[in-house]
């Protein structure tokens, strides 16, 4: 391969990918068994079901007659990527991965009904758990919670994945408890998060409104704009929401890691600050006077950034505003496999994210080693038995 | 002041503020007369009218009765830095700024009706023209399209701002003719702007769908979400769009400007180009292969970004993305003003963006002086007389 991924950090440290994802065979049972997406649905000819988790997807679902050509069914394949360990360790391998923090794939759980929420995600974390111990200290994992179930469902299963050996945190999408992450009924959930030593991965799903896109994006674009733009928009604007509701401030032990280098948080938090200070509102409110906490306080001293954004400029950028002692690589598999179709070789989304770090921060040196997998050892506990 | 704008770049060279705008008094009168937003009104007690153009201010505006304290009136007031060449002469001498290239600020003409938008464009831009003409060699401008008008009096609109002394380009929003800039029926006029080499400059004025900011932004907020955030996300979402739709390859020649430092398009740009070639539906469109331009080719090779970004974060990965020969310096004035509410003295927004310059170039260096007006005088042929 061009890159060997082992020595960009240092081949007698761990490499280690914090963003990797599975959806376990009792998740995807879940989705077979639903009419509305996300789903997952088999095709007379197709070799693999189909995961369809956007809206645009659903609406070519819905316009289908007949058999379909099989190049052009909506959604993605359901490849054994997301399902079969095996085929994660030997991804891992093939990538000189040490030690991988998996976690459930968007949507997650924000579909259940409250009813079932509090027993799902207590079988699916446990799923997670099992396939940890499958592979001992090569494997974490970050839980799911219960988002649609009640306050004291929803606060026991904190207490339920603290207690599994090998979870380190959990995954988080944008809506909350349905109100977004800057709902004041979600502060007890981060206070009891924080408290649990659990890192938060903040992760995009609901992206923007489609009709951002334009008329000819549905036809034209595949789904370049909800993925490229939506998703990293979508992770700025809930920060960006929390750091106004003053989150940092009432839950300050709260570790979170943004997914893709924080969507374009280190692009943006200039402007930020400046739109703030300059807020006629919040000036009124006295909400910008001397010791307010600032978006670069929030970057330096309490998020986590993976280093998913593709680039050098990017990497550079997440680097120059969080410090290399706050970025985590990460792969983002089973999500943009390799480009000549054999997904047991080498995947080039991987590659590229590597390269960056190296490129930004050099051959073995102390930051790509921090970055490479130092970081997160350090941050998740991963030489920790729990 | 903290920083000597006139020495960053060299104190030989003439420093270019190539984001500045202005209401003049015919606009101004045009906006009065509106009872939708964009609009200005006058409220009893208020020493100056109102300018109110975001739907969220439409909203207070709505809920008003009796009459308000006037230190909760919606929006922003209409100073005379919004209308007076007077006084952006004096701000431009207070920050040592040697030229300006002055454009109508959002939202433009795009709301004027069809039948009215040919004549009301042509005497707006006359009135930019004699403006430039009072302060020969100091003032240019970026001139107003009649978007709406049909696409004969557009075209001509075309010529007759070429025929402008003092333009060197137009100012551009998102929304195009109506469906976006990546409307193929507005490639005619993009021809004919780069064809008369007019240097198009693209400002953000429609934000997001209000939904995205979430139940607290309104009352919470202020203005910060939208305009932090949805000002630079909808040039970003615009520009993809433009190079999805090929229109960079359709008009090779084209010249565009990106408002603050291309909205969040350096830091996405390799997220961008990940999901182009991982996208299934443009692989089978044949729309990846050798050859292709790549979005790292329009940020080095065809578009140009203003360095409006406060941070020198933003303004280093803008340099990385393309080039500091392709930034230039802004102000964004009249909007940021003072903190300490002095607007005759020195405005910090402006100071921000200077000092970001000078950490991520440095002081006097050949960089520096391009971004602070090297670059906008040659790109922008601001020695020569038409």
């Amino acid at each position: 391969m061009d890159v060997d991924i082992g020595t960009i950090g240092s081949p007698t440290h761990s490499v280690v990918d914090i963003h990797t994802h599975m959806y376990p065979p009792a998740y995807v049972q879940l989705l077979e068994s639903r009419n509305s997406i996300p789903l997952i649905r088999k095709f007379a000819g197709a070799k693999e079901p189909r995961l369809i988790i956007l809206p645009a997807e659903a609406e070519s679902l819905d316009k289908m007659t007949g058999s379909p050509e099989t190049s052009h069914l909506p959604g993605r394949p359901v490849t054994t990527h997301y399902s079969s360990l095996k085929q994660k360790l030997h991804f891992m391998d093939t990538h000189k991965i040490d030690i991988s923090v998996i976690s459930l794939a968007n949507p997650w759980l924000d579909f259940v009904a409250p009813e079932d929420a509090g027993e799902t995600a207590k079988s699916i974390n446990q799923e997670f758990s099992n396939m940890c111990a499958e592979a001992p200290g090569r494997l974490f994992f970050f839980a799911t919670l219960p988002l649609t179930a009640p306050p004291e469902t929803l606060l026991a299963a904190v207490g339920h994945v603290r207690s599994l050996k090998s979870c380190r945190g959990v995954i988080l999408g944008t809506s909350g408890l349905g109100r977004g992450l800057d709902d004041p009924a979600l502060v007890p959930v981060l206070r009891a998060l924080a408290a649990n030593r659990l890192t938060v991965f903040l992760h995009p799903h609901y992206g923007l409104p489609s009709e951002v896109w334009g008329p000819r994006a549905t036809e034209e674009y595949g789904h370049v704009l909800p993925l490229a733009l939506g998703f990293p928009m979508e992770t700025t604007i809930a920060v960006a929401r929390m750091y106004l509701a003053g989150v940092f401030d009432q839950v300050p032990d709260l570790r979170m890691l943004l997914a893709h280098s924080g969507g374009t948080l280190p692009f943006l938090a200039g402007r930020i600050e400046s739109c703030v200070v300059h807020d006629g509102h919040l000036v009124r409110e006295g909400k910008v006077g001397a010791g307010r906490r600032t978006v670069w306080q929030v970057l330096r001293e309490q998020v986590y950034l993976d280093a998913v954004v593709y680039s050098e400029v990017g990497l550079k950028a997440a680097v120059d505003a969080s410090g290399a002692d706050r970025l985590m690589f990460g792969t983002d598999h089973p999500f943009f496999p390799p480009l000549g179709g054999d997904e047991q070789g080498e995947w080039e989304s991987v590659t590229w994210n590597a390269e960056a770090v190296r490129k930004a921060l050099g051959d073995g040196t102390d930051g790509a080693r921090a970055v490479m997998g130092g970081n997160a050892v350090e941050v998740l506990r991963l030489r920790e038995d729990s």
